[in-house]
């Protein structure tokens, strides 16, 4: 990627990852003016006054002016709507990236609008459970994947657009890897959405047990229940419109967590220790294959305790 | 704490727990002479190399003589047969602390023994994901809740036993809770066994769906999952005891933690979004609190992001 390869980029939702990829790109240097624009006035005013735009636009329309690279960084369900907006207002051959953690929505929802635009469906899979244009940085991506699902066009422009996408994304560190949206969405509804619906279901179960109180709840949750906070603590609307819009992916993946629970279940039932063994031992294999890859740090209890 | 309270403590079962209260007793300089035993000869020899105990001892009889503490971090299905053969063989008078994450089974092996020692049921809440002798660390215990679950003994000497195994808790940097073994393990199943038989589920799930390769699964587990591994690397004998001897807490917490994922999933099926947003919106106020205890590092994402 050549420095500056967009003279103007346009952030149109800027919370965790908008303000991410905004810094990383100033950071890398792809992007001349960066502006900025945003459904809150608030957000827009946070997104200027700690740097992450250049210029706040005053509406998606002053937003898209002069914009050779727009980046969609809404909740999914907000998508087709801006989406719609931008293939017709935008600069022919605008470059137009999402970052959705869904991708069927998106590639449906971009099929039939105008090809004057050449719309990219990405997902950087990284990101925190904070939220906000404050809580963005520029090495988010580095050395994570960012998975792209393109439309279904051929032309030479939209494969130029493509190839120009998967570039910004190695520009800013990122590994990229091209599928089909239905294949995504089954692969992040296990390594994503379901890890999220159950981190917020034994919350939500906590929440509602009468016979342990909330402040032993906190005391103890070194036992194991802490972890699950972290991703519990994620951005609800965010994870809403994951939810509304993998419907059959995440109730395939739920399908089959059911049916190992239930298995784990009838074994404590029953005292089927060798059973549980079993199973329990499959764990430690996968974890070391994802620290192997990089993609987890190599230290116990996430780095957490001070070996003072 | 007086120093050296104890001139022989004898640990048996030398793993993560044996060997970082044994690091933790050495550095709070509470204990003289730390002796150590473990079924496996391995396992005396390593945790002798790594400097964890100054004497192995090639039987637990041999551990047992001229100790007035003795440490039983042995798996919970152990400990029947552990303490019954200490409390037959021990030094009269001695303290005697289990450390297992189960408290109603300890409780119940050690009623009915000989009180000539005094057996004080103990519960640090606080690991890693990691097992043997190598991974402990005398800091484990900082800041974390030690809970203390006494027998049904009123005698003096008890008394005064189970304020010596709070004290050596404090020495090594613990907060101590006493309460009945009932309620401990009803609060532990919602706060550790649970969570840990979601984590086994999910890895066990993920390994399951043929559709998705375990290559896709480590690329992607930035997503949620690598979160879930962590605590499905722990060690699986271990937990195997705990969900054998808790069954009926870990059940009862089990049934509310499936009754809330229906609720989920049909919340999910009907595209209910108003539900999923408020179940999700639960999950920040519980994690402020969990970090305001100091029982979580106040980082995003662990801390794992390296912000250059």
């Amino acid at each position: 990627m050549t420095s500056e390869s967009f003279s103007r980029a346009a952030i149109i939702g800027i919370g965790l990852i908008g303000s991410s990829l905004g810094r990383a790109m100033r950071e890398a240097g792809v992007a001349g003016t960066i502006v900025g624009f945003d459904q809150s006035p608030d957000v827009i005013r946070r997104a200027a006054a700690c740097g992450v735009v250049d210029a706040p636009a005053a509406s998606l329309d002053e937003a898209l002016v002069g914009a050779d690279l727009i980046v969609v960084s809404t909740p999914v369900g907000a998508m087709a709507t801006v989406l719609a907006e931008i293939a017709a207002k935008a600069e022919a051959g605008a470059l137009v990236i999402d970052v959705g953690s869904v991708k069927g929505a998106v590639v449906t929802a971009a099929a039939d609008l105008n090809p004057r635009v050449h719309i990219v469906p990405c997902h950087p899979v990284a990101g925190t459970e904070q939220s906000g244009p404050e809580a963005g940085f520029a090495s988010l991506f580095k050395d994570r994947w960012s998975i792209i699902t393109p439309l279904a066009r051929h032309d030479e422009a939209y494969l130029a657009a493509v190839k120009c996408a998967a570039d910004l994304w190695r520009a800013v560190g990122a590994h990229v890897e091209l599928m089909d949206h239905q294949h995504h969405d089954l692969a992040l509804a296990i390594t994503s959405h379901l890890p999220h619906l159950i981190a917020f279901t034994l919350v939500g179960a906590a929440d509602d047990l009468e016979s342990v109180t909330e402040a032993e709840i906190v005391k103890y949750s070194a036992g194991g229940f802490r972890d699950f906070t972290r991703i519990a603590a994620s951005d609800p609307v965010m994870w809403r419109d994951v939810f509304v819009n993998n419907k059959d992916a995440v109730l395939e993946v739920l399908g089959r967590f059911t049916e190992e629970l239930a298995l784990l279940q009838r074994a404590i039932r029953w005292g089927d220790a060798e059973t549980l063994e079993k199973v329990f031992a499959r764990g430690r294999s996968l974890r070391r294959a994802i620290v192997a890859a990089g993609q987890e740090k190599d230290v116990p209890n996430f780095g957490r305790d001070e070996k003072a």
